[in-house]
């Protein structure tokens, strides 16, 4: 009989979406409850924001190292067990190493640091703690997802021998196309939104997605980023090639200026015996084709699928489930690592992924800027 | 600063799904505090199920009659300030009415009774009560079917002269095509499962879905049933012509035997201006229809829908969200008026449409049974 | 080594989109060569239109009558072998009567006649002239459409126990609505235009599909019509209850004021092993839908298509072909038929077809005007 | 009044599917006479497919240089017109070239030539003989596609900065992974098939939907090429990275081993203002994605559609016209330059088109061979 995870919340207060997605996500499978939290870097905000939510007070905190060390603090009993870090990306590496350095298990949004040198350092620490890492990559939870996952292991595709994602949105045509804003909002200001817009926030995504459904690595890559304006030196759109063996190419697509596009994330897989392809916007319709038999819709909550899809699913088919509950899945098989339960590895992405992607963004970076060349990934 | 509402809970326990969906939709906009429960008749069960979701024990009671009589007991600031019911459909009735009785706030799974007379009987005790009372026709709380009843309401659609709605499944082929099964599951026994099995589940969430998007009130209806089976005598299919105005026509389609259809619920209002098209299973767009411009295509977040719409959806476009979404607006409506708050009326089904409902339903068997002829609704 | 057919056509001139529809289908397979005409009543414009075309002009006729005395004064080597009828409805009885009298074979447009009583005419007269009649209810003509008809009939849906055929039009909308059109066009005026409007025109292609696709016969049926405004006496909107058996329901529903619709005919039949939908919209995509396992998506063209569906396709799967396409396979198995060669007797509607049609047409006018009771089919 | 043109035929006979599509379109707007024809290199064969479509066999040429020399002997009023060219790839050059020598107009299926050397020579001939030359890219015929051009010229997407076009197929499946089939097959043989397979057959039609549809060129391109098999030498998959200016950037995705893919042609235009996207196999859909407004559904055949794009429908709205109808289209375009009608350019596309393709299919060869570098196009 568990008992609820004692769960703290580093940063997603006020109107923060990926705050209400991880608060929601935590609650959706009964297995955690919030205990401790720093929302915002404003106090009273921070206190006015846990009123709101009808948060016991006194265990919301001043600041981060106020929280550690009062958490620590109290006896192993009460104290946190679990810690989501949902602050902006440059917080992410010295919130979760001293997270992991104090023992504690941690959720992490993505991207996981803001280079892959933090990254590593992030990964020795973790590997000190030997605690649960956990991070968000949501769109591995949902179950079509996982079904590819599956399948694919499974060999339903035979030898994979192309990939394709892509990841378009559109939102930044809406501060682009201006020149004041163009230079003056911070996401496209590399000092204060890191080395990559489109590649970091959203093209990584697309690499996770493309190493968890088909089990493989990406070896290398060569990208080709479109800066749309002289004055803008932020990637916002870029096209990357991926090589994930001799004979598995393909082709990873990101845009932030890709006009009308809200959301899409897609991926197809191409074997030699069949193929999948999903789309994030549609999440519940699993596409399998093949070269001589009718293309088969897959759809969650049929006894045709497999455990770790039927895991993620809580309602019978054709009840829509959506990205809460692609998150909450995250948190259920975080929650059954942290209990020492047994669980399938595609529960939730890892540190490794963290490190990967860091790996991903950084050759994208260098690959451009060096005139589109071949990049080793490690 | 709102204080979260004490929630009770009779029903939904184990593996119930109608359990989850209540209970995770309950929590999503952090309006409730689940404080109380009978969760399964069996009080074993019931205390393993409670800790099982590790809910404190102390306010999970043996029976209903003792839930509330403790309930009563308790201070005013301890007690539920409402209850969720989310038992089999022939209890729904005694349990509102003692729960309205004595001043609780009533969240209601549908069908809200078994009969129109029970029905009306409830309604007769919400006057009385003067208490908030919610019925969960889910369907209503996505963000798209609020968009609808927003546009037809600012006229959007201009007059409307036809409707088209279908509710299908196709799961009762599991069980009606074996003799043996037919006849034995209680499903089918009109004797426990009441009247009506298709009209009763689903045909009424597509006449609810109808009036609530239309405004309009069907006057009356002509139904046809198909039993399959000569043994059989629950209506598991059925279509019925409704008239919502002299020249205001349309249908109602519902199955339960409409093979490899999981929850087809569709909508289709023809005005003579513009049309709406909606699918449940693909919630998240809204199909605009004209005879001389191009099909627009709505969807949630976007700052062209209405306040209604926009305040049930959570995250930008393009991040699905489902019917744990829908239902938690539902939940989040009826929060805002147990509080006092403003809130739009199209924020949560009410009484009003659980007594049309039941009249629905008891029309169609009625119309059915006496060789498919009209039978006007009250 | 076949000779192409020698074919004449009457109607269907000028801007005619019959016209264009039959004249183009029956040049696609290499089987007819047009040789006589009578493309419109007035002599100038005839002729006009043979040049525009560029036919020859020695065969094109001042009217019906001469049309069909002067080809009968040819050697039969030289004189038509077939006719094409194009013209307004209410001339199709007689057109088609006098060429079956002369022995022509005959390829006729839909509706068959504007009675029942006619078309029993036609059957006589059709049985006495032992050639060709095919009947071009072109959509039976879709590969897909073949598909469904072949796999029903080989036992992929098992026993059959529920129907749903629409075809949804909006165009009626433009005329309707205004009080002086609604009462001046031809098309509502029952004097002109004859007992129906959309069951005649489309409600019947439909019922037409429901019969061709499931080989089942429509037994009875109970129609509802909307005619919107008072002044208005046709049907331009209806529902229909149809029995194809005891335990076999279903529902057929027409509209020509469905805002925004354009020719939407689609068609959904339920078996106890699985169902069918499809679309004509998107004609080259046929689903099969089961219970218990993923949704199929049939395309033409792949080897797994019935013979008769690849007899309807020319290029790879993946090329869209059309309703042009259908048209055309219609009258490549009239061909076929009046070559006396081996045929699929679905590879065009016939005579049969034509009769059951206007008793479906007449039946829903008078089950409506009756006060929606239930009709026998003959 | 026109006359119809005298259309002659090289290639394309027996099976052909490039016969049937070009002989069907020639014939939908009773634009073309076939008069005289080479099917086959083998004269029986040759004969007896003139006979099996009925087609008089005095023009029916033992071989192309007969042809020519026959047809010159012709008086100019009976003589053809114009020749399709439907012969094997190797072909199309030395046929074309004496046909424009000889004073004919000439339709060319693509690739024009097997090298761009070959292509100049033609577009010098062509300039000399001041004839028409039409290449059959078919899939710019769909209305539309052809309303995708005239919107954008409109301005209706602002300035373009992303394009994305694909072209997915998957029948080289079928024989790649057979180690025997793969190095007999003529169609991976670079002597037999010339130095491209994918790029060569599909790729091309991707890169020019890409120029037709923005009214923009390709600049430059980087390719990466699959082989999937060390022993094969034939490119079969390769993704381009293209410049179409210095902000304009993009990508087209080619393949034949994408598993299940069957004719997957699709362009996505993004400009500042607004977005299209279409696809090959659902040719009457057309998307316009906008970041502030509901997506919009262009479909044909509507009023609010370009001259351009009503000048490709025959039929009204929802009456589904496909790839038969799209090279009707180019046929028509091309009768009216013959004919020295006033034509819209985008009516077929031209022998500039033929050069373009053939240094974009050269161009991505090269930059693959020489370690995905950038290539300028000329």
């Amino acid at each position: 009989m568990p008992k609820k995870l004692r769960l703290g919340i580093v940063g997603g207060g006020g109107d923060s979406l990926i705050g209400i997605l991880h608060r929601v996500a935590s609650q959706i499978n009964d297995n955690y409850e919030i205990v401790a939290a720093v929302f915002t870097p404003d106090f009273e905000n921070n206190m006015g924001f846990a009123q709101e939510i009808d948060m016991p007070l006194n265990r919301v905190y001043r600041d981060f190292d106020i929280f550690v060390n009062e958490e620590m603090q109290l006896p192993e009993s009460e104290r946190i067990e679990v810690c989501a870090v949902l602050t902006p990306n440059f917080l992410h590496f010295p919130m979760a190493l001293k997270l992991l350095e104090n023992g504690f298990h941690v959720i992490c949004e993505k991207p996981m640091t803001t280079s892959l040198q933090e990254a590593k350092a992030l990964q020795e620490a973790h590997k000190e703690a030997g605690t649960v890492f956990a991070l968000t990559h949501t769109y591995t939870g949902y179950p079509m997802v996982r079904q590819m996952r599956e399948m694919i292991k499974a060999g339903a595709l035979g030898k994979i021998h192309k990939v394709d994602a892509a990841y378009y949105q559109g939102w930044v045509n809406t501060v682009i196309h201006h020149e004041a804003k163009r230079t003056a909002v911070w996401r496209l200001d590399p000092e204060k939104a890191g080395i990559s817009s489109c590649m970091g926030d959203i093209g990584v995504h697309a690499f996770n997605m493309l190493e968890y459904t088909t089990g493989l690595k990406v070896e290398s890559i060569l990208s080709d980023f479109n800066y749309l304006y002289k004055e803008n030196t932020m990637d916002i759109d870029g096209t990357v090639l991926v090589r994930m063996g001799e004979y598995v190419k393909g082709v990873i697509r990101a845009s932030q200026v890709a006009t009308g596009e809200e959301n899409g994330l897609t991926i197809a897989i191409y074997g030699d015996k069949a193929a999948f392809k999903w789309e994030q916007e549609n999440p519940n319709f699993l596409y399998m084709l093949s070269d001589t038999e009718p293309t088969q819709v897959y759809k969650p909550g049929h006894a045709y699928n497999s455990v770790l899809s039927l895991d993620g699913t809580k309602l019978p088919a054709g009840h829509p489930e959506g990205i809460f509950d692609a998150m909450a899945n995250i948190y259920k098989g975080a929650a059954r690592a942290i209990r020492g339960q047994i669980y399938n590895e595609g529960e939730f992405p890892t540190m490794l992924d963290g490190v990967r992607g860091m790996n991903f963004i950084e050759a994208t970076v260098e690959s451009h800027k060096k005139g589109n060349v071949w990049v080793n990934l490690e």
